[in-house]
């Protein structure tokens, strides 16, 4: 598998077609691009997953119906920043089912076929008549093979401060497959609604069925693992089509080629959400918290979270100081039966408890470890064998101050 | 019932004597008071209520194992900050031992009769030479009948910037019952460890069973209705004391008497609670979040605490930021089901949302009530009749500051 960052990633797969334009959703005019539309004119198979929140965006629900039918074919994806049409009423619920219809229309399918997302703002209900213009001259750019995978990436950012994308080409006897990626980021890096928008997009042939199968597994292995202030939002959505423009057919019935696009799609996702998590000025470090020898891997996720979501732990991190007993205060509020005395922890490789006796002659490498702008911390539980790995970041001053208003 | 604030607290209740010395634990020589000790020459009976984080210290683990017997009684509670023999393996097993040991050779009682608390510091074995010698000097001051109450209120302190006392009397047919209470806060205020300790004395007359109903109760109506930051320490003890020194028995037989000393011990909790949460000079504002109209007391509960730990919450808060839209998405991350288009939200008094509808003429009104240094949010999910109250307060970037090393 050869793999790229940072390039055009969702146009790597042939006949996607993509474009962004600014139609001024917030009124700024400060010419930011805000409107995208992601296009294959072969029809696609499609999977999505979304936020688990009881609050969901009027383009969440809208999209969410579109998937529940196996047969079903897809074109696009419309999205917008600047507002999430979230908490909107009815008035969203038309404004979501109107983004459809108008990007049908431009682009001569159905409304069914096309996913709508939007991310920013919530409370106030869409500008439409900017967006029902912005949805005409993204089309436009669309249909006339408009290199604008660049210019969609920017399309749909908030308060991110670069693009992210990725793209993985895979070698298989048949010939290549091609998966491509972006996202825009969650938390931290977005004041006014944590939201986290993916979009995969490849030439593989597949069913929705399986293509559900392979994107839910990939989210658990990526999206599902990160945490940057454990808020989630209404919006989240990764939203995946595939065209079949390589002629490659993956299912379950060839195992290895379905192990290896398994393995694609996930490293697209890792890829997307380790930058999410990264991303922001307001982010000084990146920590892989590794939970070991708990007795289940929900129990290893428990205490993962718990100690990726302390604000002490957090802050701590941003001193640079390795404060363990925080870390196990943290985990013991998990409340999964762990025992203090069994615990194995390690500052990446280097000891810092071994059965709860803490390392001491480690001391110096401990301090160096934690003010490396990336480490992990493993904690071994010695109870059995469940194990969990939970990407978070550390909680700065920058941040408070960012997101004390709007 | 009479209340007092700020006064001598535990030594309000006849019969009851403390003390504090600096016995230099943290090894600073800043003569702090770091070590003190409540006393009754009449025997006691006692309820506590420990941290229910699965990393116990072995103060906790010791005191713990002292209220499984029903007929117990009790005389005395050594108490110090510092350091929280919490993550000190079998030394720290065998240090609070000794603390009850030496405490209880002093006073002349039964080490089963003493309870042991410690904060500060974790993951660091107690200086027992220095803390021995504080045992002495602080027995013999309890003995010696010195009114030391204020000096114990400091004794205990870790980071908070005040001493947190109130007493009640209440008066009933049988004559006057008082009690008395004392708090160090938790998290926000404490860099090292977010430890709460707080200690009730009564002259009443009850039996552990009966006292450890009450205070459980109160305690569900207080301390675990607070929320600084999420964390939840290795420490966190309550403990009461009961003389009978005043000759008046509660008990569930005079239901009456029974409901006011419910009621006395609730409030006295209660303002504790409330002080731990507005201490400290890195917290700007007290905010009571209230849920109404869920389907039980334990959603309303889920509610709350989402809404009350949310960063983006919390922060918008010190920004004085009427972020209804945050507020509401912590909500629906509670994942209780409940419907947006439902739900009715107040700033203290002021509709925010009325059917998930902004009352938008109430606008400027939000935002001065947001300012405020105390203010009330209401949800009203109008799905049924659970509700629950969750006091908390705001994140300030002096906060990450404070916390970000030792």
């Amino acid at each position: 598998m050869k793999f790229y960052e940072n390039g055009d990633g969702l146009t790597e797969p042939r006949g996607f077609f993509c474009s962004g334009i600014h139609c001024d959703v917030k009124g700024k005019k400060d010419g930011k691009l805000d409107l995208g539309i992601i296009y294959s004119s072969k029809p696609c198979h499609a999977a999505a997953v979304f936020t688990t929140n009881d609050v969901k965006a009027a383009p969440v629900r809208y999209s969410q119906n579109l998937i529940q039918d196996p047969e079903a074919t897809y074109h696009a994806i419309v999205a917008n920043s600047g507002n999430a049409n979230a908490c909107t009423g009815k008035q969203g619920e038309m404004d979501a089912i109107k983004m459809a219809n108008e990007t049908a229309r431009h682009l001569k399918v159905q409304p069914t076929q096309v996913f709508v997302c939007s991310t920013g703002r919530i409370g106030v209900t869409l500008p439409m008549s900017k967006i029902t213009v912005g949805i005409r001259d993204a089309s436009e750019d669309v249909l006339e093979g408009f290199d604008g995978a660049k210019a969609f990436q920017e399309a749909i950012l908030t308060s991110d401060t670069c693009t992210k994308s990725c793209a993985a080409v895979l070698t298989t006897p048949y010939g290549e497959i091609c998966i491509g990626g972006v996202v825009k980021g969650a938390g931290m890096i977005e004041p006014n609604m944590a939201t986290m928008l993916a979009f995969l997009t490849t030439d593989a042939k597949a069913s929705n069925n399986y293509l559900q199968n392979v994107l839910q597994k990939a989210v658990n292995q990526s999206f599902n693992r990160i945490t940057i202030d454990g808020d989630m939002s209404t919006n989240d959505s990764v939203i995946m089509l595939a065209n079949g423009n390589c002629g490659i057919e993956v299912s379950t019935e060839d195992e290895s080629l379905d192990h290896s696009f398994q393995k694609a799609v996930e490293a697209i996702c890792q890829c997307l959400a380790k930058k999410c998590v990264t991303d922001g000025e307001k982010v000084t470090k990146f920590v892989s918290v590794k939970i070991q020898g708990a007795l289940s891997n929900e129990d290893a996720e428990k205490v993962g979270r718990c100690v990726s979501n302390s604000l002490l732990v957090k802050s701590s991190w941003y001193g640079s100081d390795p404060n363990w007993g925080r870390i196990v205060d943290a985990a013991g509020y998990a409340k999964v039966g762990l025992v203090f005395e069994k615990i194995d922890m390690f500052y990446d490789d280097v000891a810092a408890l071994r059965k709860g006796e803490p390392v001491h002659n480690n001391k110096t490498q401990w301090k160096e470890i934690v003010s490396q702008s990336a480490f992990s911390i493993t904690l071994d539980l010695n109870q059995g064998t469940g194990e969990a790995e939970i990407w978070s970041n550390d909680l700065s001053e920058e941040y408070v101050n960012f997101n004390k208003s709007e």
